[in-house]
């Protein structure tokens, strides 16, 4: 292309503060270095990880710096050494990178991979450690390894799954970080077996991929906790087949769960990033072998605890990061997935807007009937 | 026998209040009831859960009552119904029942039984819920379906594991809790594969067993965890391999342990009952795969608490009670381990005494060399 070994100058969204309106200004995007990925961004959705480092609660949120870690595009150009992907190739961006070399990778045990996160935890590249983002000759930190709110990013290539060039890219996006994350908990971490009992606590995205995932595995009820009754109706359609709402009961809500399922859940997942929820989804577990996966994000500092009984007598408490998927070997299965329409994408998405839009993109992050809501980036 | 059907009239230890001696008294034990087993003790040892509900810090305790769950002896005479075992059977008492008929039994998930927990649990046997024992014709509360403090004792018959009758039975009676406790958690709960690194917090009776287990499952590293040096040297015996003095560091032992192990262990054990430190057991785990099983019991009312944080990035949280064994069916082929020196039993007998010198052996549980006291009973 035209543009490889160019700075690009280009749109991008900057979050210059916390808590303030993000900008959308001409950024440059350096090019990229020996075993990194420019990629042009097509489109990106917005998960609770880019609205809560946004807020400022994260303390190790670093500014100014571009969001954005769902999304999907199209190489632009690739640095010395990298192999697996080139120019023109359709891609996901994974903040969850999978280098197949390091202790993590090579363990067979985890997803979790220590090849590059110690330049994405402090929003530089691993290569000089510095961004390749700048505007007006100031640099701009990059976030969690891939800031998709920008026309064009770079990446570490261990951080791209190369996919179907025929999948829908306003679509597939999703398939960055939420609906696996949800489906994962359940088929890689959990590994919920047929006719288990389920609870899912909080139906946004993540709640209603964990109630996919589990209606796939063949979970003989799938309750789904929300205090929004207004997520029930479409829950339903995402395979959850009853709904309590906390609110409602006078109960603690694990006792009210223990009760409806004459002794406990086999599985529950927790969906929300509250601690306290956290505790009743554990203990909402059956005696003996009920798991626990926590898949929702807490805020900085807070802690979850319980009586060290509940797991005595056999409860397990587990947690799931983007659900336990190998992200450059997964994703572009999952990808397949979609496309023989085994798994949903296109019903997570209530909303469209374009990148320009992005800040009415995160107030209706907060809006009940939102699930994902994808930007057009190009 | 002569005694069948007969109230026997013989010797126990009757705790009649919280933290005050246990006397020997002349006890009335009613014969057996349908489903009931009266059987002769004739060791028993001493375990910390007699010592806790003995020191009144256990709400649930119940007084008068006689104490004991470690143990052996010879089926007196049975009730009603009862076909597994008959009169002079072998046996050992088992307070974690199995039934082979109830939820729990039936799940192939868990050693847990449900079938006379309702009763075990408030001193009573579940055909009229009243006791077997007596002094002067006052009831005598039973402790953990077993009260092993006592010549004679009546058991559920889901409560007694028939075993070989050339296994001696001063030495065998430890199968009774803590050996296979420690066992069970490396074997069963966490499934430690060969080349694991291992630690284990606390080096009492139950680590011991655990530092066993893992040898056994061939770990590659055991690192024991004590706050007394004297526990090291005794240690190596059971396959420990490095040890750990936390007040001998600066750092939390959590971060000792994680340098100590590039990034932290594979499995780690709580063997002690304190709260913080299953806490520091679980956030020596490392990253991406660390199980941590409790084994010890807390003091009511404690809780455990974490970041979770340490679980969404791949660590995971256990317990076991009995180390996961099915009591009936696990306890006579840990007894046959035993007599074909797969485990060891005879190294964890430190004293012997009497039941007349019962209080003796309660002082000497907290005492650093004493690992497991046994008392000759008839
Ligand atoms: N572990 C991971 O890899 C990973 C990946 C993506 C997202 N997440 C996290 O998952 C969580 C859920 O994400 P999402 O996009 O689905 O969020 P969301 O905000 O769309 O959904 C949360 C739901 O929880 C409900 N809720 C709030 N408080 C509740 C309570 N006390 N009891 C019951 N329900 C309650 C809300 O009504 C809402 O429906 C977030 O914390 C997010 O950061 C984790
Ligand atoms: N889960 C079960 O089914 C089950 C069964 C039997 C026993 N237990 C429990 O297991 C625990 C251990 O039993 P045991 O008989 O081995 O006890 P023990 O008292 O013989 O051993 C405890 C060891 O922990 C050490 N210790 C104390 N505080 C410590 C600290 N802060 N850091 C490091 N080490 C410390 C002591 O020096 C001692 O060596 C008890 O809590 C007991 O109630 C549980
Ligand atoms: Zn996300
Ligand atoms: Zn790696
Ligand atoms: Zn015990
Ligand atoms: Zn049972």
């Amino acid at each position: 292309m035209a543009t490889q070994g160019q700075v690009i100058t280009c749109k991008a969204a900057v979050a210059y503060e916390p808590n303030k309106p993000l900008v959308i200004e001409d950024v440059q995007v350096d090019p990229p270095q020996a075993g990194e990925v420019r990629i042009k961004i097509l489109f990106t959705a917005l998960c609770h990880t880019d609205a809560y480092t946004w807020s400022g609660k994260d303390p190790e949120g670093l500014f100014p710096c571009i969001l954005g870690h769902e999304a999907a595009g199209i190489v632009e150009s690739v640095g010395e050494g990298v192999t697996e992907v080139q120019a023109g190739d359709h891609v996901i961006p994974c903040y969850q990178a999978e280098c197949r070399e390091c202790k993590f990778c090579k363990s067979g045990k985890t997803n979790l991979c220590g090849k590059v996160r110690g330049a994405t935890g402090v929003g530089v590249m691993m290569n000089d450690r510095k961004s390749r983002f700048s505007v007006n000759g100031k640099p701009l930190y990059h976030f969690m390894g891939t800031s998709t709110f920008s026309q064009y990013t770079v990446l570490h290539d261990v951080s791209v799954a190369k996919i179907d060039p025929k999948a829908p890219l306003d679509k597939v996006c999703l398939l960055g970080c939420g609906v696996p994350t949800g489906l994962g908990a359940v088929w890689n971490t959990a590994k919920v077996e047929p006719g288990s009992i389920v609870a899912v606590f909080g139906l946004g995205t993540v709640g209603l991929a964990v109630a996919e995932g589990a209606k796939a595995a063949g979970a003989s009820r799938i309750i789904g906790v929300d205090i929004d009754d207004r997520k029930f109706e479409r829950a339903k359609k995402f395979g959850v087949t009853e709904f309590v709402n906390p609110k409602e009961h006078e109960k603690p809500i694990q006792q009210v769960l223990v009760d409806l399922t004459d002794g406990g859940v086999d599985y529950s997942f927790e969906c929300i990033g509250n601690v306290s929820v956290m505790r009743a989804a554990l203990e909402c577990c059956h005696k003996g072998w009920g798991t626990s996966v926590i898949v929702g994000v807490a805020a900085s500092g807070q802690e979850i605890s319980t009586r060290p009984f509940q797991l005595v007598t056999g409860r397990v408490w587990k947690g799931t990061a983007f659900g336990g998927f190998k992200s450059r070997s997964q994703v572009p299965w999952l990808v397949e997935k979609y496309m023989k329409k085994e798994i949903k994408v296109d019903e997570y998405i209530t909303h469209e807007l374009t990148l320009a839009e992005i800040n009415k993109a995160f107030d209706l992050l907060h809006e009940g009937d939102c699930l994902r809501c994808v930007l057009t980036v190009e």
